[in-house]
């Protein structure tokens, strides 16, 4: 068996340039429309500089370079990111400083950022046990590289992160044997407080992050001028945001804020977090507007009442939610009109096919083409190896590749 | 920006070769063990022809071309697909038959079939709606191509296919006026049937297939010497594969099989399939074995009786089943020893993330590593680019590329 050529197609790509969406490119398909895209990218920026913090977009949302490149360029401070993996693939695309929020383990993951630093990466990651700072003193110190940490505080019944204070210190006192390491402050995910009053709790955290910063100021143990305090991700980022600016972060710390879904937003979990969010501050400018969805073909009509869509778990997100069916695109009018299908319902979703619930007498035939919104977006990208960046009217003006 | 080379980490990667999982890979990363692999290939043809039948393993399991050209050299007829991309994909790595057991909708799709059976392939599609049908015969008409068709039964409240004769009768008739079309047999897929007495009703299925493609036989509208009947995925292959073979199919037929899980098995869900299969066949020799693990590392014990691993629902399937960690891998042992940890579970999973509840006093280390099974192998493939062909003793023998 001899492959006929290179050549090779990829799920949701277009053939050939100029495309559009629905007459060129073979579906499923995921796309971002660049409109709100662009206006999600400023907003986000403007927000967090309004609070006088810097913007590190958590990156593992989209693994998309294109978008690493969007987010810098609209002022971004930096990328978070998850793994080691992914710090070196944003590293290779051009992206100079990464914050990676998570512990660096493994002697191979450890050579990845330790030849990224080598290259000129400015690079960032967590602590939260003595062990693990004793593995990252000996392997960087035998490498002769300086490599930055925060320690992070987590919460009890939590994922990460020092439950309390004496966990700190015996951190505090480890990282001060390494001379490999330097301590350059606290992160923070707010995201697993779950019960009660979240908002008072997420508020508190804040100001536990605050304080221990400030605690380890005051001791003298933090090698950087403008020590770093971070946390958020994309539900409560507003009081996250806010707790760091009524402390006065701004003048000798480095604020740093880490929303990642932001940037394409969705048609339900998070749309739900912004009209909480704008409910916290009905002063509010603006909001963030979804900019993702997926494409697929209406695929079989077997019986009154259910449509089976060519759209699978393999294309699309379905956590929380199932996928949220938004607009009917019919076949005969060629993808130039569309029409409201949000009072449609996804029952089901296998690996490759949908199960949508239709009115008994619904106006649809096989070969219609219907656009999916989603809740959660993380899981959507990483479905994807190409995402089509396309204007509103579906022309594809950028293939964006992801890395995961 | 610009990227320092075009040199390209990925998650699960060697950085060189040779390589051993433990020591030199970052992790996480999927390892397929090559002897059970080997074995269960050799398994599920040797099945397969002892009924009589041909095998069509479903590739969207894997969208591995290496996994396709051992299910090929093994003996299977063809390579079973889902999409039009996964198709000319399989094509583009050396595939020459595929059976595509879902209907082909949308022209750029409908492009990509008609450019790949020019360029040789033998192919299979399956129609269950007129209107479908229809837009077949003029698409590939105008191509002036043959397009092989099956017509697909399917089941009350299931996914598509014809629920009726009627719907058959009107589809045969269809296909009749369209020159460019086919009809060259009948298709299902039995893994729809729920509830009740569930293999009585999957042999009757099996029946319906077979009763169904004799009725045609007999009108003399197959356009095939012998027509193909093909169901099966990977729960109820036996109870197909009997049905068929005392239909006696095999002589004037081509019954074909599709399981798809089988090359891997799992530890779970297809695990507990193979139980039934044997409860129902006491004397059926040998079994299917589990052939793939996810390995990741130990990253944070912030709480007694809790980890925390670097590995997340980007990284391995979570449904049916969370994660079943199965041995862990002392760091200070070097990767040269394992212990069973079977009896830990798996309590939550983030995008990144898995917590895990261990016993208080456990001995476990951050950096220790842990290989986990899964239950239901096709959502812990789509989440890698690579996965890595290893020995008994982890050494990697093959780098796996993945195509979805």
């Amino acid at each position: 068996m001899v492959a006929p050529g290179n050549w090779e197609m990829e799920k949701g790509m277009p053939p050939s340039r100029p495309a559009h969406l629905l007459h060129d490119v073979p579906l499923p398909a995921a796309a971002v429309f660049e409109a709100p895209l662009t206006h999600n990218l400023a907003w986000m920026q403007r927000f967090a500089e309004g609070h006088g913090a810097k913007l590190a977009p958590h990156g593992k949302t989209t693994m998309a370079p294109a978008l690493f490149r969007r987010q810098l360029e609209a002022g971004a401070w930096g990328i978070t990111l998850a793994t080691a993996v992914q710090t070196v693939t944003a590293h290779a695309h051009g992206v100079d400083r990464v914050l990676m929020a998570n512990q660096l383990v493994g002697r191979p993951n450890m050579t990845l950022v330790a030849d990224a630093i080598e290259a000129g990466l400015e690079y960032y990651c967590v602590v939260d046990g003595v062990d693990n700072v004793r593995d990252l003193g000996a392997f960087f110190a035998d490498r002769e590289l300086t490599l930055n940490v925060l320690i992070e505080l987590g919460v009890d019944g939590g994922r990460c992160g020092c439950r309390n204070a004496a966990q700190v210190d015996a951190l505090v006192a480890e990282i001060a044997r390494q001379p490999a390491l330097a301590l350059v402050g606290i992160e923070g995910y707010e995201g697993m407080i779950a019960g009660g009053d979240e908002a008072a709790a997420v508020r508190a955290y804040g100001e536990r992050l605050v304080e221990t910063v400030r605690t380890l100021q005051a001791s003298d143990v933090l090698q950087r001028e403008a020590p770093i305090v971070t946390a958020s991700g994309s539900k409560w980022f507003d009081l996250i945001a806010e707790t760091f600016d009524r402390a006065e972060l701004r003048e000798h710390y480095t604020p740093v804020l880490r929303p990642g879904c932001y940037v394409v937003h969705d048609h339900k979990l998070y749309a739900g977090a912004m009209e909480a969010i704008k409910a916290r501050d009905p002063g509010l400018e603006g909001e963030l507007r979804p900019a993702l969805e997926v494409f697929a073909h209406v695929q079989s009509l077997p019986e009154p009442g259910l449509a089976i869509i060519a759209l699978g778990k393999r294309d699309i997100g379905h956590e929380p939610d199932l996928p949220l069916p938004l607009r009917r695109y019919p076949r005969e009018a060629g993808g130039t009109v569309s029409v409201d299908v949000s009072g449609w319902r996804t029952t089901h979703i296998m690996d490759q096919h949908a199960f949508l619930e239709i009115p008994e007498h619904a106006d649809i035939a096989v070969g219609d083409v219907l656009a999916f919104g989603t809740s959660h977006p993380c899981l959507t990208f990483d479905k994807w190896r190409r995402v089509l960046c396309v204007d509103e009217a579906l022309a594809v003006k950028e293939v964006m590749t992801t890395h995961f």
